[in-house]
């Protein structure tokens, strides 16, 4: 019949030392091994405590560890597993090793497990689990904890109980384990805890949506629903810590100029990480090539002043630099919904002042920077060194200011036009500073030194 | 006696609209109002739900709403909120409100908020609460059961229930209501669930280990212990949730170059803008002198061949950029355990073919580039424009190279000498590299060009 594993051996010390482990301590060990070695381990723990191992989010490769087991018990793992976290196994796969291990399941599982991969990554859909507690609303509080007893007993997600119309199945109201806990015996479990509406989500609804929600109203789980009202699943508080995680990784990667990169930095392969960097670096890079046209348009200052040079780097850095730090405040600012679209106007008003007040504080340690070398004799800057001096300080008030100001806008343009606001990387604002900066930078110095040096 | 204000009157048409609310909801309109108005309708409010509304913690201003309440109200909610909600409302006031606001309060609960002030913030100490439920060794399933029916009802920490040893009150293990509800009831609670032993932490924990712990282990919430093996107080998830997205806000901000700032944009004052963002500025300002006191050393180069300096912006940002990169995927890697110290070299071995092919890519780019504006006449570079071509290209490889490793390199350093990777900013990798940048780019320049340009 079909092409399956046998039983692996298992390394006896390796084993003895992880079968009394915390199951998040055997994780580790596991991603650390061989996929031989992990399996071998896996092969021979008991099955519940598989069953555990596998349903770890922190576990690499349970898809690959699945293969390499032989068809039957990874068959009978894959359906013990929690639904999200088996449909998480089998997106690991491709084509057709996932097809393998599905064949190895019972119909009704894998067509469930299928419906599950067919949701968009990142949406409730897709981190959803389909094991949750449901009871009619027929039943009172002692039926359904004697039905948790009974039969929801091994599952980790009875802490809300869904409490569903007995005829369509639509969801009425969600009843905690604690509100049931205190209830009296013969309340019909429609009446236990407050009668307020149940916070719900859709299976498109994006993870990061979730996670907030979860958060903001302090559940243990929130429930995914279709059009008529029926739960298809629920999301549960681990999942959306880990969907946060990830969130905020893929934030600061963006933020770094990098497009999202979900495993671990190790396992990247070298054409996906060059990918991955190699578009937004080009890109950046394109931009940046504008600063040599400025430069080109400005080749007559350039030979006539070229002291004008040795700042250009000093001034273009203060302008990205204020930019960046503008733009990661506004990114979390907006992504922590403490601003609005509508806000741009009250950060525009407070980023000039701070820009004129940063650049003057710049301008101010550029000057005497320069005073102090030509006093000093470190440097000759010419006869017209004050008038130089000058430039540099209201230069950088002029960019910082602009940095400022643009760094904390470009997030609020970003998100008008439908992209996520955190897509404003530190060198794309610095990019977009660079320019502008030189073009400030050298109208300064024609006003100020024409004349004299220009 | 004391001087505190009268019941505050409520706006009937915003009170009206709030009463039948989500908590959640309620709490972010009363972050929308003065805090007159915000005042009225929490004094209002059925006393339950007032409370609910002052342990969110995205509910602003709990301190000065309490102080703005008459005496006895604000007593009785402060006492009656979750102790690490009033703790935090409490470190929002300064030294005399808050003393006026302890004197509210009876005895006992003014003393246990007082100790809860005294450990430092982000720390376990600090985000827990004390409430919590804990039963002798000596009950039996049923018995915690009846407990927890009669006295714990009102508690939303009822998940996990802590055994205690009888006599020093030290935790013996720690029973999730799941597993209570499937024991049989003349279980001895020290024989329900299995036998592993609890998962903890102290009081100085960092909150980041302490969300890292609750993440790996899927737990609801995790015991603080003292020396004597003692439960302080317990960290539930969401005040994890709270504490993982403030980690990555910081997160994103120091990655900006920014200090920290836990508070909404919009309530950061003038002056604590700018000490927040001056200081990073000012000290990479300083350090990217070093560019002025490296251009000032090639400038007889730069006074030879002008031409040299229309490049400098855009290979600076180059380097900058491709170390931004590195450092926001290294940042997360150490953040997120997946790559230790001892690894560095793991990941200087690929950073360096990474770095080469992508300043491959841009140089490539670069060259053609010049090729282009020489060819159809835009630009004229001069009859050495091959020469230059190449030296902006071999420029780029070395500088995207240096800039890739030492972008990636950084995070290790910073933790080896005892800093938080996530220090690493863009803006600080940017200035390391553009100092190094510029030698690359005139010693490229000196071997290339000498005996015709320079």
């Amino acid at each position: 019949m079909q092409n399956t594993p046998k039983v692996p051996a298992a390394d006896p010390v390796l084993f003895a030392e992880l079968v009394g482990e915390h199951i998040a301590d055997i994780v580790a060990r596991l991603n650390d091994e061989t996929l031989e070695r992990a399996t071998g381990v896996l092969a021979h723990l008991p099955f519940e405590r598989a069953v555990e191992v596998l349903d770890r989010p922190e576990l690499d490769r349970p898809g690959e560890l699945l293969l390499e087991l032989p068809g039957t018990a990874s068959g009978g793992l894959l359906a013990a597993m929690s639904a999200d976290r088996a449909a998480a196994a089998l997106r690991e796969l491709d084509g057709a090793d996932r097809t393998a291990l599905l064949t190895r399941l019972d119909f009704e599982t894998a067509a469930g497990l299928k419906q599950l991969l067919a949701y968009p990554p990142d949406t409730a859909g897709s981190l959803m689990t389909t094991e949750f507690v449901s009871v009619p609303a027929t039943y009172t509080a002692e039926t359904t904890l004697r039905h948790l007893r009974e039969v929801e007993r091994t599952r980790e997600t009875i802490y809300a109980i869904h409490v569903l119309e007995p005829k369509t199945r639509a969801l009425l109201r969600i009843v905690t384990l604690r509100q049931l806990i205190a209830a009296e015996p013969a309340t019909p479990i429609v009446e236990v805890g407050p009668g307020r509406a149940p916070i719900v989500v859709e299976p498109e609804t994006d993870r990061e949506d979730v996670a907030r929600l979860i958060s903001i109203h302090d559940l243990l789980s929130v429930p995914v629903l279709n059009h008529r009202g029926q739960v298809l699943g629920i999301v549960t508080v681990d999942d959306v810590i880990d969907a946060i995680v990830a969130e905020s990784t893929e934030d600061v990667q963006k933020f770094g100029g990098v497009e999202g990169i979900a495993e671990p930095y190790m396992q990247i392969t070298f054409g996906r990480m060059i990918r991955k960097r190699a578009g937004w670096l080009a890109a950046l890079f394109i931009g940046e090539m504008l600063t040599a046209s400025a430069m080109q348009h400005f080749e007559d200052e350039l030979a006539k002043a070229v002291v004008l040079t040795l700042f250009i780097p000093l001034i273009m850095s203060s302008g990205g630099n204020s930019g960046s730090q503008a733009t990661s405040l506004l990114i979390r600012a907006l992504a922590l919904g403490q601003l609005r679209l509508r806000d741009w106007w009250r950060v525009a008003i407070r980023e000039i002042p701070t820009g004129l007040t940063l650049g003057a504080i710049l301008g101010a340690v550029g000057m005497a920077r320069i005073a102090a070398w030509q006093v000093a004799g470190i440097y000759d800057y010419g006869p017209h060194w004050p008038l130089i001096a000058l430039t540099v300080g209201v230069g950088l008030v002029g960019i910082v200011t602009f940095g400022s100001l643009s760094g904390s806008m470009l997030p609020f343009v970003l998100k008008r036009l439908g992209f996520d606001p955190a897509s404003a990387s530190a060198p794309f604002v610095a990019t977009l500073v660079d320019v502008t900066g030189l073009v400030i930078y050298f109208s300064v110095a024609l006003v100020i030194l024409k004349g004299t040096l220009l």
